[in-house]
């Protein structure tokens, strides 16, 4: 990988405190990206912002009106931003605009916007004032930082993360179907955490029935609940249950079911319907996430049951799997993770690749990608 | 815990260099305990040792040894051992007479020896030759060094080691009976210098039917290859497998058929049978690791599948779990680690605490204890 042209030593501490504004405002900005933005001149920091919720300031904004309340000027100053500068009229001005208004010295952003109304144009048209611009620090961090955004732009979908719990042999709940908590208070608070960073939170039928979950963020402050989605493919679910009352959060309900009279009591509930049936009589989960993207859903969590957590991760829909593992074996004769039709052969076993693992209290949490090309 | 009477601070790092060398020796001093030896004089380290093999040198003689090789007289010095030393003719004459007889200063121990001939007179015939001597240094650490020995002398059992490989997802092999390495080369290294570590290996009939192993240490340089035990209730093994090649290492099969006929197959390859039946016509577990304690064994490692993992485990007979975690997921439709009966509470799963993590190339290492008490 080649040094992007055009960056000196000092932009990365710089572009590193952009991306940690721009993490802290991911979820408030959703369906936008949540940037992060840092104005520096003569190596002091003299503005910072992050964009605000949809229809209010872009990051950029709000680091200049940042900047005057410190009694400074933004001209001539350096703007780190961790995306491209929008170039186009959406629900607020662009702010390459704004930028070159106030005479901005040099513009360096972590990576181009794949949005197809900016796409190089923010880049392109300060280049075209003759204020210095260019994209490409710290560029993979960026890229994850706003991987649920650029999910939804670039693969008209969500981002995907699967959160599972386990005891250390595999095991999520007994065969004669009891489940109960199986890791300890503070994965169970990481998993607030993780809550809170996403739009939406999928489940499928067989976790309400057996659970009767809630889905809904607890102990962590958020700007809104996430909308809650269940799968349940023939309408197995009583209305009844907790995660339909919307007075809570918001809830889709996804189905392969048509007649309307079958959905009537679920509407009754204020639950929103959706019907997208494949040809086997299951919900359609590519269009799903297609549709809850063309949504504006950005991030996606997933909670759920051996069925549908075997199927998403076997079409390739799920981006991280943050698995739980608790320090316990329950033996064979116990309900697994994922599943799937029996392999014929161990090589058609998924490959995955472990980015991080932690001791979260008495659990150990990994954090895994699916790896196509194992080494 | 409070702090032991007599002890300098000084005095533990020279201990923690002679629990290195009691480390390193452990597996060529067994059925003795591996024990090291550091001579210390005005700051300086004037000798070492560790145990040789049965016959051969204690520590302590090795120590001196090497005091008079280095030049040096032992007269004077502080002795440290990592077990207090012997009073009594075993093999070899008591070391604590030879420490007294080379007028040692001070000797401090790291424990006390429980082995019933010693037992504190070790340290009290030095007092009595008006040598301070004191036990307590870094005790603990010096427990898990001498653990397989102090299993054998305390427990009358060796202390076994569970290793086991599976996929994240608590898979070993396919339903229909496929199985093959999961892990990666470096872990299947690190397996090599855990049977090095040990007196012997423990795998049941399921594993020699299945893959047909050779359980020998290979790639790490071993005194002797350790004794290899196959439990095959009903000898449902071929006698012609790997494991009974007994020019390769040495093979103990336990049965619990008594019919000497049968036998025979078995015996023409040189492998000895043990006869040792519980009420159930299986081979009786506890008896079995009694007896391998009275062959001088102090540590057990066991290589088997889920069945004999899960009777050795459910027995409470299992002090380590070394368990690699392979980054692939296998799916539900395949073969676990421990079978048990199914269990009608989840409050019945068995609690492990997890005592290391790390990263062996592409796998994860996990070190468990089983935990009766978990927090």
């Amino acid at each position: 990988m080649s040094e992007p042209q055009g960056l000196l030593p000092q932009d990365y501490p710089y572009m590193q405190q952009a991306l940690r504004l721009a993490a802290a405002a991911t979820r408030r900005a959703a369906p936008n990206p949540g940037v992060g933005c840092v104005l520096v001149r003569d190596g002091q920091v003299i503005g910072e912002g992050a964009t605000l919720r949809v229809g209010g300031d872009h990051a950029e904004i709000q680091a200049i009106k940042d900047c005057y309340a410190r009694g400074h000027s933004p001209a001539g100053a350096t703007a780190y931003v961790t995306l491209e500068p929008c170039s186009h009229y959406g629900r607020t001005p662009p702010c390459a605009e704004r930028l070159i208004k106030e005479n901005i010295g040099r513009v360096v952003a972590a990576m181009v916007d794949p949005y197809h109304e900016v796409a190089g144009r923010g880049i392109a048209m300060l280049n075209a004032a003759g204020i210095p611009a260019v994209a490409g620090c710290l560029q993979a961090e960026a890229q994850y930082v706003h991987r649920g955004f650029l999910s939804r732009v670039t693969r008209q979908r969500p981002w995907v993360t699967l959160k599972a719990a386990a005891t250390l042999d595999g095991k999520t709940a007994l065969l004669n179907g009891v489940s109960q908590w199986i890791t300890g208070p503070d994965a169970r608070r990481d998993v607030q955490q993780l809550r809170a960073a996403n739009c939406a939170m999928l489940t499928g039928s067989g976790t309400v029935l057996a659970d009767d979950p809630q889905l809904t963020v607890r102990e962590v402050a958020v700007p809104s609940q996430p909308l809650r989605v269940v799968v349940d493919s023939r309408l197995a679910t009583p209305p009844a249950a907790r995660i339909y009352d919307t007075a809570v959060a918001p809830t889709l309900l996804v189905t392969a079911v048509a007649d309307a009279t079958l959905h009537a009591p679920y509407l009754a509930r204020g639950v929103q319907i959706r019907v997208l049936s494949a040809p086997d009589q299951r919900v359609d989960l590519p269009a799903l996430l297609q549709s809850l993207a063309a949504d504006g859903i950005n991030q996606l969590m997933v909670e759920a049951g051996a069925g549908l957590n075997g199927a998403l991760v076997q079409a390739g829909l799920v981006d991280d799997i943050v698995l739980y593992l608790a320090p316990y074996l329950a033996g064979d004769a116990a309900r697994g993770l994922f599943a799937w039709p029996a392999l014929q052969s161990l090589d058609d076993k998924l490959a995955l690749r472990i980015s991080d693992t932690r001791m979260v209290g008495r659990d150990l949490r990994l954090t895994l990608q699916p790896d196509p090309n194992p080494s």
